[in-house]
């Protein structure tokens, strides 16, 4: 085993859900002790920063359930089964703002919570082509809003935007833009 | 009703573990609809950026099992009961980093997957104070390294740090010492 390496030794499913599965594991691990991991299985997602012709960035409000409390963050959505990501992005972007994007740059994965979560997001940026309208999902409700790059930047160091993957893109934005 | 809020309805516990819990709870949606939501319990923790004399940031590579990959993170840890964001930060940075730290900064609140996990990461900054020694959890294995701020952005950019916090935390810090 590698140093840092932890090896599977049992698995069990705890829950079989709609969106997550969740399993408790027995690992080894390479300093010779055995370990109890608990993992959610999560398919995943990606995240969209959309830039309009006047350098404003599509952003979603909504409720959060698993905070109880609102939030402001860039669009996004799960990945659909044998999906990938690029196609994911290009979807949900349509079904959250109406507009279809172009010049579409990958920015790389970001995970949230590696320690018990295999989510892993996938991380975009677009600039906005024609409009074909919003279609939502049923137990969807949003609202849009627009925001130039330092207003999002602002708003983080504020903490009106708390969501890990709209802080991570606003700056990783930021940084793609510092370089050009 | 708020225009997005949503009411829980009913609340099933499908799993209690060792360090999450699992509910699947009916809600009410502002639009008139009902949803059900999965919601994974989490107890949060805290993340630090603590900086020694040399402005070089303490990071801990280690293996993350919900990943099946080693990270390279900022020092972190869950909150036990009862204990305030600040007093686990500062339990948590002796034991990783063996450094206490001093003039600590509260750079924010962060979540990671707030559709479905109610986990918070409290964010802190500090700079390094005397040693006085590291001890890990047995089921603990880890190596410290350290970087600058641009070397630790840079990693960013190259992907080789992929974990929400480490990206917010690393961006936050650099903010904040660009206002000074």
């Amino acid at each position: 085993m590698k140093p840092l390496e932890e090896k599977q030794l049992s698995a069990t499913y705890k829950y079989k859900g709609r969106i997550i599965n969740v399993r408790l594991d027995e690992a080894q691990i390479a300093n010779g002790n055995k370990a109890w991991r608990e993992v959610v299985e999560h398919p995943g997602g990606v995240g969209i920063a959309l830039e309009d012709n006047d350098g404003k960035f599509f952003m979603v409000r909504q409720y959060r359930y698993g905070i109880s409390h609102e939030t402001l963050e860039f669009p996004a959505g799960k990945r659909e089964l044998g999906e990938n990501d690029l196609l994911t992005a290009k979807r949900e972007i349509v079904e959250e703002t109406g507009y279809e994007g172009k010049n579409w740059i990958y920015l790389g994965e970001m995970v949230p919570t590696p320690a018990y979560d295999s989510e892993r997001i996938g991380m975009y940026y677009a600039q906005v082509d024609k409009y074909v309208g919003q279609h939502f999902d049923e137990d969807e409700n949003i609202i849009l809003e627009k925001y130039s790059l330092d207003e999002l930047v602002d708003l983080i160091m504020k903490q009106e935007i708390i969501d890990a993957k709209t802080i991570a893109m606003t700056f990783m934005v930021k940084e793609l833009k510092n370089k050009k």
